[in-house]
């Protein structure tokens, strides 16, 4: 409610999640998965995942616009292709990402619950936002999640000229007793797209490594990068490892393209989408309370670690995420004015009050 | 057999599968364990990633030493401990890797015929040599396999001075239909420690990013590296992501070694290991033709894509250690006299004689 110094108002979560739900089904979804794509929304907003919330949500970007030129299907019928007792392909019906996203990974936390683990891919599906949030859901059955989606093509192979792949991004979140959950949430290159936003935002050069010029050459210049959509794989080159990075990328895209059918390597279009979901039972393997007391040994470890010169502290993965998370549940989430202003476009557009300032 | 101008000798991998296997008996490995071990070391050289084949087999390092000095047990009872319909933890009895791991993919296998996944983790194990061995063995029976190990400390965390997990292979490998099969072999920190003993014997530098030196400060130094044991996380800085190579590294510490109990980050011996196998039927979700015809298209994307200026062609993880296998499947394995000179040494002290110059 609060306009600070930088010009971000803070928003309380419930109220954008509210907000976006009732837009989603004014937008002709229905409310139950209305309410599941708000709250991966605004789970994205609330870690400081920001690229990934409700930046996206005006009718300039993806969901909104989608919904409303009818690119994609409000109503899906989501439905099972085929299963075995450990997995599952879904049909998304070119539906939102979020929904199919969470159906796909309630039932590999079912199948993992049954036979130790679950693994559910999705097709012919959409943008599902934040990664994350799928794999997440594992943590409240003491399981192990997975997520990955393809995504458009931006990255280029190692020693190659042109993009082929996306940022195809790997997720596992693993619960442990009295620390927090390890979440790794990372696409295969080096920087997200997001993060050469900010940089043209702020005015900053962009270290080489991270993404190639319109000649495929090393740029620094965050515009450059962003209008030649080449990003590099995680590695930034290959004496530095970015052979690594590259494969990791098509992992991703076999595991949620080639094994569902939905290639976003060979789609020029680059919709659809394929994901991947899982669910592993550590009490398939050990008793469930002595991994997670051994997950807490292993993450004090970590971050007992002397930090190096002019460095704090070690971390975690996720620990950041869940700090912001603490943070902004308590004192909302700090929105940008153009991101307010997508939002009361999207108010005037579908007729749900505007109420966040 | 043949001497080359590089001081490198050439040996049939068949006439080196028999040496070793046959060393190894004299060690006290049961013949079948012998042959599995043997295959899996000479597989790494023939593969061209000599760092883990033979220049291990002598009798001042690894296998022969430890079977030697009876700290790694001959005949191991290798047991399961605990299975579900896709699930199993085998207990490897301080044994071989090698042999537990070939025993524990078996079973990956078999699940992931049953409910098209199997994920088999291995406890109290031992150093298993080279991770593509074990997930290629799916790609006989169709399907995509999966291995990851464990390692001693010497990886540091993103920010931190000290080591404190390992190099944490991850490895996948994938069938294709007319083209060669996917197959991604990763270390999870930068650069391999044998690209260290590589730089120390051209007498050539390193790039900052691999490594650090005893005072946690970068290096391109592979002598003082290799002393300070010091490696980083792929991505080398944090504005290059190392945070995602030193992610992906604890997230095999927590399959291999939380899933497990065999942790190696929390023990100063190093030893022993804990592995992961897996196998994912990808008949499970289509049929398996398309999805090996998909997997065609995809990698033949890959290739066609135009290199940058300087470089001749683009890669597909795994092709290049198809193209030296086959090679040297013909032309014979390339040994320096340093290695043969360690064969000898163990050919002296087993008793098998020496046949392969």
């Amino acid at each position: 409610m609060a306009t600070d110094l930088t010009g971000m108002t803070r928003v309380h979560h419930e109220k954008l999640i509210r907000f976006v739900s009732r837009s989603f089904e004014k937008l002709g979804v229905p409310p139950s998965a209305a309410e599941i794509a708000a709250n991966v929304l605004v789970s994205a907003d609330l870690r400081g995942v920001d690229t990934h919330g409700v930046i996206r949500f005006n009718p300039h970007a993806w969901y909104v616009k989608w919904l409303k030129d009818g690119s994609m299907t409000a109503k899906p019928n989501i439905r099972v292709v085929t299963e075995t007792a450990s997995t599952a392909l879904l049909d998304a019906d070119n539906g939102m990402g979020m929904v199919a996203g969470y159906r796909a990974m309630e039932i590999a936390i079912k199948k993992a619950k049954g036979s130790g683990v679950g693994i559910v891919t999705v097709r012919n599906s959409r943008h599902y936002g934040m990664s994350a949030y799928y794999s997440m859901l594992a943590l409240a059955h003491d399981m192990i999640g997975i997520a990955m989606t393809n995504a458009s093509r931006q990255v280029v192979p190692t020693f190659g000229r042109d993009a082929r792949f996306g940022t195809n991004p790997i997720c596992f979140a693993v619960p442990a007793k009295d620390e927090r959950p390890f979440v790794l949430d990372m696409a295969t290159n080096t920087a997200a797209a997001g993060k050469l936003e900010l940089a043209v935002r702020l005015g900053k050069s962009i270290p080489t490594g991270w993404a190639l010029n319109e000649k495929a050459e090393p740029t620094t210049d965050p515009r450059v990068a962003q209008q030649a959509r080449r990003l590099l794989p995680l590695g930034g080159s290959r004496e530095s490892g970015s052979h690594k990075g590259y494969g990791l990328g098509i992992l991703v895209e076999i595991l949620c393209g080639v094994l569902t059918g939905t290639i976003t390597a060979l789609n020029a279009n680059q919709e659809p989408r394929g994901h991947l979901f899982g669910a592993i039972d550590p009490a398939a393997f050990r008793p469930a309370a002595a991994f997670k007391t051994d997950m807490d040994r292993l993450i004090r470890e970590l971050k007992s670690t002397p930090p190096v010169e002019g460095e704090s502290r070690v971390y975690v993965a996720g620990e950041i995420e869940f700090e912001t998370a603490e943070e902004r549940s308590e004192r909302g989430i700090p929105l940008h004015s153009s991101v307010l202003k997508g939002l009361r476009e999207v108010s005037e557009q579908v007729g749900v009050p505007y109420d966040l300032e």
